[in-house]
């Protein structure tokens, strides 16, 4: 089979992504006559990414068409699938709330950006919900696990979350020095919280391969241990590897727990020199790579006088979106990395949360590998503890409620006293990043005491 | 119908619980020709209460047997029910882990008692397996939440957890004002965690009256408030009830969260003079009754010029065992608050988490009434968030490993840093009272790394 799609890309003004979105629906020979609506609420953004998607399309005669919009309707309206890449506010707006919650004596900020990105998540599938319910939702923006979480719940329409952490477990195999075409592994668990379930060499266990790499060969590894952006095979990989008995993959160490992020000093304890990803240094280093790469899609969309495919080749990246969209749409069967409702294949994980699993993806649809029960030792450390946090941000965007946000602060080993959650919690609901979130908010009968100090 | 039965005590050398015990059965004719084996580590203790236990039968002609015995086995064997009351290590071990724990950084200590008493319950339970596998088991002591879901998951054995803290419910109609006989409530959740889910005055929702006594008669009840080890109507309990919406009772306002406990202060604020049962002066407090009671039974045990249904009279103690008791042996159908596994009686909550909720107690056996969904708001601002907790005590009881227990201190909002939860966790490990749950614990394949500072 080989059908044309309607897409709708949410949040098109997103140029890494969506540029590399172009460059794969060009390459996808059974998509050919598919349409592609790019909306973003700039209008600017989008009208590049059309200037871009439309040039390169062109440059190598993809019979794809694209249009651009501000309106969400108009991408939505008949839709096969849709795809959401947006952040609200972008960049620019995750960055003011960090820095006004360092102000309040939370370092490198408060992931209450999570919330507003969920509500969004939130009124696109209601959205769908009403101008397109057959249409498949790809979620590609942060947080997948919440957000796929929430629209599921929420609207019952079909959702996956896609995310390219799970090629973290590469890097392992190449680290403690073993050719990962000889490795069989699989990391599941949540988005951004993945663990390798399987990790085989050549037919065998090879977990034992890497406590080898850790006793005789970590340390020398480690020495000025200077990984940039990297960190799976940091020391917070490994020591959250002997705490849960099972590797994390991708983006998973770079979560762990608040005793990994307490400082700067901390985190380039576990992190190297720079402090990871995560740190002010490694994340301002991350926001300057994606500003120079979006300046230059940016300049190379408005510079006619060069080739885009010569700056751009013309390969795949890599990404499973359009394998997905094939497979679902044409029969394509293929396996990949979902992010989609558990229904019983993660055991002990309730049926209505998103989980990260293989699937066989086909015109059936999305089937999970079942996986029956992970390690007791894995729940008790990281998953269940993490879900439940989770269940927090889930429940604040679907019903948002001061006391909830209340417990969220309060179960924060940063928040100090009850003062000091109270008084946070209060002073955002006057910062203008969180005035739609502040309007929904359901608020107690009687307010609560601060004790004056 | 009326049936003795055979019934086993352990830890009966808990002299006030187990005078009350003796008290209510003899005043049970249902029970009439029973035979009670009462079984403590402590031969003294257990002897002292075998005297006290003859002689207040004999006084009221009571046709029930009492023998003692410091073999557990003795009291499994043939028995019908069994009663847990023990308490490992008595108060004096709770103190001397408590002191070691706070010289490590844990103000009023670490509740890691709960997982030595959950380990012996666990013990309790495989041996009634063995010895009495269709017997109840009625468990008395703390942690009921955690204890009776470990006994039950690991043995199928039937059991009922048992806690008086729902008559809470009366100080709370009482202090606002209400006459209690005229209000019909209902507290549910986990044991120590209940909520008053119905609180109705001549048949409306009282709620509207506790608001209206918390906004104009609040402040003046807490003017130098000095309420004892009571905290049902402290500013903690209300400001509990204004997170959640719903009235903490009984226990559930002792707990809470960590911002309710930080240090006399902090306790004071919230619980009035000394702070509450759990400062320092209300627990010395609570241990001096509890001293001087024992005492007091003890001198009357031994004393035989006294009569001690003069000391004691012949009143049943309102507890709710052996009404339980009679009702599932004798068929005196009676509804009952009790500790039973969950199967769908609160949705949302796993169908084998022990929770506290109302039954109809009968020769059918324990029948709980069906609640449904519990407001989202409790869920997320304290039943998950303690289940979580919860799971992780009864992980570490089934499966002792130093990678929960680790875990465990990490998330207590008390620890200051990695290296201070490995520090605390390796030296408890050197500890006395932790011998048999160090010696069972698994450790991971590497050691942790402790930064030397």
């Amino acid at each position: 089979m080989a059908r044309p799609i309607k897409l709708g890309v949410i949040g098109a003004g997103s140029a890494e992504f969506s540029s590399g979105l172009v460059r794969d629906i060009c390459l996808t020979p059974n998509l050919t006559g598919s349409s592609v609506v790019l909306m973003d609420v700039d209008a600017e953004r989008a009208q590049t990414m059309h200037l871009f998607a439309t040039r390169y399309a062109s440059e190598l005669g993809a019979d794809i068409g694209f249009t651009w919009t501000t309106e969400r309707e108009e991408a939505l309206t008949g839709a096969d699938f849709v795809i959401n890449t947006a952040q609200v506010g972008g960049h620019t707006q995750v960055e003011a709330i960090r820095s006004w919650c360092e102000s309040q004596g939370y370092y490198r900020g408060f992931k209450l950006w999570a919330i507003i990105q969920c509500r969004l998540m939130l009124s696109v599938a209601q959205d769908m919900k009403r101008l397109c319910p057959d249409a498949w939702l790809i979620q590609a923006s942060n947080p997948v696990f919440e957000g796929c979480t929430v629209m599921t719940r929420a609207t019952g329409i079909k959702v996956c979350g896609i995310c390219h952490g799970h090629h973290g477990q590469r890097t392992v195999a190449r680290v403690i020095g073993l050719d990962p075409g000889k490795v069989r592994s699989v990391a599941i668990g949540f988005n951004h919280e993945i663990w390798m379930t399987q990790f085989e060499y050549e037919g065998k266990d090879a977990y034992p391969l890497l406590d080898e790499w850790i006793e005789t060969k970590s340390a020398e590894y480690w020495k000025d241990f200077d990984p940039g952006l990297e960190s799976q095979m940091s020391p917070a990989a490994i020591e959250l590897y002997k705490l849960t008995g099972l590797m994390p993959v991708g983006d998973t160490p770079r979560n762990g727990g608040w005793w990994l992020h307490q400082d700067l000093e901390c985190k380039r304890r576990w992190y190297g020199k720079i402090g990871g990803f995560d740190s002010e240094i490694g994340w301002g280093r991350y926001l300057d790579g994606c500003f120079g790469r979006v300046a230059k899609i940016h300049d190379a969309a408005h510079d006619t006088s060069n080739k885009l495919t010569d700056i751009f080749p013309a390969r795949p990246t890599g990404e499973q979106h359009f394998p997905l969209i094939d497979a679902l749409w044409n029969d394509n069967e293929v396996t990949l990395q979902v992010n989609v409702p558990n229904r019983g294949a993660i055991e002990g994980v309730p049926d209505d949360v998103v989980v990260e699993v293989q699937a066989v993806c086909s015109h059936r649809g999305i089937q999970p590998l079942h996986v029956g029960r992970l390690p007791e030792l894995l729940m008790r450390t990281q998953l269940a503890p993490r879900l439940n946090q989770a269940e927090q941000v889930i429940s604040m965007s679907m019903w948002p409620d001061e006391r909830v946000l209340l417990r969220i602060v309060l179960d924060d080993h940063r928040t100090r006293s009850w003062d000091h959650a109270l008084s946070f919690v209060r002073a955002l609901q006057s910062r203008p990043e969180f005035a739609d979130l502040t309007a929904a908010m359901a608020h107690p009968r009687h307010s609560f005491s601060l004790m004056s100090t």
